[in-house]
């Protein structure tokens, strides 16, 4: 049984209480938030759970064993260095932290503690992300070659983050995810509509040596909700719209292949349309399984699915691409990474 | 009567003759193709027209009064400017030219001329763009922010241009109708998946002093069919789905405005959703409504919607797309014309 | 405060206590259900509600001023008679009865005993149908001429009740409750694949004197999910479409006007389209909105908005379909209520 | 070479001309219609074929093999006999005639006279239904058990015939064509809003022995256009949504099974959803293919796709539904055909 402390019951909040509350072999003891209306309704959803207003009360509490941090991104660092300091397991929400240098003092010191430390990247653990994962595994997209997303909608102006920190997280997740090769630099451009010089609509490019080629288009200030991906292989293509109630994945039997004619000194390039088909998906509860992955990997010391080092990969492409908007669209070489990436259990370092 | 010869008999030359044919006060006496299928084809549908392998037979014959060029790119500079030369007015399929330079000196020789220089840029004449033309100008949007345009599709790939020059200027001469602001730089990114180096996937952000922002996506590459744009306002938003057939063009109610709250140093912004319009579209062919429009300038010594003038703004911008694409997607600043723009009749400068 | 019991904790069970519970003046103090694994799941997400085996547990605590049920429909009339018996408020889930019998039985027990008798048909809640109700009433469609349902899904094949009866109640709820006309017939059709002679697929139109026509389509055995309504004005028309996310109710300045000829001894119809409004809705939980007029017309003797008025209707209609069905198709005259239908308080009659 | 004669340059004239215009080993010699305004039209797009004023030219013509009617289905009979009794092939717009009695003695008389009679059932010829007719045949749907359909928009209100003579003609054609079983009943309802008993919505069940049935839902005045058909077996299901650019045939891997639980005496019935797929269809022009089928059938003596006997059967069917309307939706036994069916050569019986 793990004991765990939620800080933060926000507009997430209540998800996560309520999943870790389904979730297998634990028990959540107490939430923090400074905002006594918070917990009044805490209190009224989930009557047996202590509400505290300091989030100190939870990291202090010896029979808490693990702490989920659902705070604004600026405060993440300061939290999760306190709670592993503390030696308590440590799920961050998205993003991991306001800049490269703060995951990687934390990554270093949940090592150094030997406790868990897991960033919620949600939709690594839906249906349609799991099977378009392995599609591009098993190869039946062919080489990939770009993707696509579009993530706009009327959203809530964030006061910290612009909309690349806020909305482009759960993409760059995807994409990290589902994509083996290390991007090499990013170009971004926006715009701020506001006096405070936080983009509320921008746009990301993400290049690869390979020839591939990742982009991201979010909006706080679009009229209507678009949640779309497009991967595409030489052999065949993704659809993904989050947005579709049953068909959210659809692979297009689709490609292209090209002949360089040596004699007309141009290039034939053929496109080839196909059936369609809309695979099954898993109908799992991602939250919920994201809840599950982090109980199982404190309990059995593994690196879960939506690992730090995953989420310090997105952090790197964020903080690249605000350096980018800062210098007009500038390309911004990504640096290689001073934290080693590991995939074996957590406790394998200490 | 105008008489028309038509110089390339492609993909879109049918559409071309055909609309001509219905246009008023106007004969289609030749079209010129050096593909002997083509005249086959040409004859079959029209037996009336004459079919000729040279184009110059139709810039040297007297009896014709006008000229349409609906080829490749590349030699839209010479062919034009022999027609110009010989005094005959000009319809140029988009883009206009390969380049700034080759536009401007087409666009002095034609006022040099006293002849009638226009672009083809069809999508002006639609119903849906029109009545965005309208609620821009009533100022039914506000003040406007963004224009964001998808155009992608499993395209041809071109062997001459790369996808922003093939499918961009389009979307590109909407934004130039639409927004009277002058854009002061771009930035654009792409890759190409052939040997040949022409982009078939390409991102584009025009940038506008005001804090006007423009971004297209373009893609040859994507298994769905996109035509989507949105125009934002602070007042309302445009939704144009050029593929629905019936509700291409929503107007939503919906707004954000932001305070300084001085105190807390933070900006708070708040954003409203009401109502959807959706207006009822003209339903004239835009195409016939091009060619009637070249013919009626070409009779009043008018300048028509889709001059020459918003064609060369349009390669302004593809030109410099080109160079950010090349240079790592650096802003690339764009020049003031050195082309005075003309809103009058085009014989004013003779 | 009133204080409910809830018999029946199945599929729609869970949804009712969470919105009782959240409903204003009221506390859910027990739910009966015979089957222990769904107590078990009560207790796990509502530790405090106490659980019973056996209905009568409910029906006989003096303590229990009102009674939910949302058992079987067969069983609806027994514990409603018994609960009505004991001097408790009733709510019914849909459909109210098996029979037009047993509902005005029920009717008449309520009023002798003083007590109120309601039915759940939630989707009279909904910010789509309090619009549409507006609409009609404001005459903003002109004359109303016909109401088009379609609920079709792969659903439950029940065993108990057709598909009439388990899916049209939803609609027919709302046809009453839009339009004011008494019908004065029906046919209906439809077809069993199962050996029980339930029928999975059927259809049923509902015809009126004035004109005004009604038809349903039905199924529990269709691959996709439709909710989709027309009713038509001469002025507009109304699509419903319960599965958008947002433009649920969409109005169309549509409509048709007819001549007379005489002397072509022919009639000219002409038909107009226009633009299309989308209203914004109010975004109630509906359940909940439900939940609470049953509690606020408890204490202030009211009928509510879905009372069983409204649902003995739906229940004559029902009854009747299932008549035509079992005689081809044939038509079934509604007959004129034995009960009269009550707008007041329910007190008014005891 | 056949030479052929249309007779009606109306709303679907147009359309027929081009396409007999581009069918193989024909001449479109010429056409009839006695309104002046209508042979301008034709003469301004076609100059070479002869316009004529009354039907008479046509069909006593010795030049022409083939006459294609396209006029109001009250005409058809007497010009269609007329024909036939000078001998020449005879292409009947649908529906074939206003009676079943009209149709076989049609019927009859091609035979007798050794020309081809057939009836322009276009959307036999689409990708969509001939897709839908091979994986129907080839058994991937099971055995099949409903075909549901729904046919309407904003339409022009006919004077002659009902919506159900109108529209329904395309999706009966499609029954007929896809479901080997004869028919056994008809069930139909519809209302008029107009003056001249002439119904504007309608809709009709059509029964079988065999459990399986289909239903039709048609209107002239519904806001939206929907053009869907859902066909069910037991093992998948189509949804044709003819409206869709790319994907009209969704087929749904999604069937159930029932089982008789003897020992609680119920039915328990169990669905299954899987994968979808989404063919690839031919993407032939369905016009042009029938037209081709004409003149093919004529020189080969051959029984088209679209035969005189399968219109005959929708004749029947449309009968029989305008009786049921008549006597208030009750159940009209479908006559056993008194014209045998023949599917070999037209020669046959001469």
């Amino acid at each position: 049984m793990v004991n765990i402390g939620i800080i933060g019951y926000g507009y997430w909040g209540p998800n996560l209480v309520r999943n870790f509350f389904l979730a297998q072999d634990c028990c959540v003891k107490a939430v923090a938030d400074a905002r006594y209306d918070r917990l009044a309704q805490l209190s009224k959803m989930f009557p047996t759970i202590l509400g505290v207003t300091d989030a100190v009360d939870i990291i202090n509490d010896p029979t808490i064993d693990a702490v989920v941090i659902a705070t604004p991104v600026c405060t993440h660092f300061t939290l999760a260095h306190k709670a592993l300091s503390a030696r308590k397991h440590v799920l961050l929400e998205k993003p991991m932290t306001a800049s490269v240098e703060e995951a990687e003092i934390l990554i270093n010191l949940a090592e150094q503690k030997g406790v868990l430390l897991m960033v919620d990247h949600t939709f690594l653990y839906t249906g349609a992300v799991q099977k378009m994962k392995q599609l591009v595994e098993e190869r039946e997209l062919g080489n990939i070659k770009y993707l696509d997303s579009t993530r706009i909608n009327l959203g809530l102006f964030q006061s910290d983050i612009n909309v690349l920190w806020d909305l482009a997280p759960h993409d760059i997740s995807i994409l990290n995810y589902i994509v083996d090769e290390r991007p090499y630099s990013v170009n971004a451009t926006g715009i701020t509509h506001t006096k405070n010089s936080i983009e509320n609509i921008a746009y990301l490019t993400v290049n690869y040596s390979s020839g591939f080629i990742a982009h991201f288009n979010c909006s706080w200030t679009s009229p209507v909700k678009v949640r779309m991906m497009l991967i595409g292989g030489d052999q065949k293509m993704i659809l993904y719209n989050d947005l579709e109630p049953t068909e959210k994945v659809k692979v297009y039997d689709t490609g292209y292949t090209y002949a360089n004619d040596e004699e007309k000194k141009q290039v034939l390039v053929d496109y080839r349309t196909g059936d369609i088909h809309v695979p099954k998906l898993a109908t799992t509860e991602a939250l919920l399984s994201m809840a599950n992955d982090f109980i199982t990997c404190i309990q059995e010391k593994k690196q879960p699915v939506s690992s730090c080092h995953l989420g310090l990969d997105v952090v790197r492409i964020l903080e690249a691409s605000s350096k980018s908007i800062k210098h007009s669209g500038t390309e911004i070489i990504l640096e290689t990474p001073s934290v080693p990436v590991i995939k074996k259990g957590y406790e394998a370092l200490i």
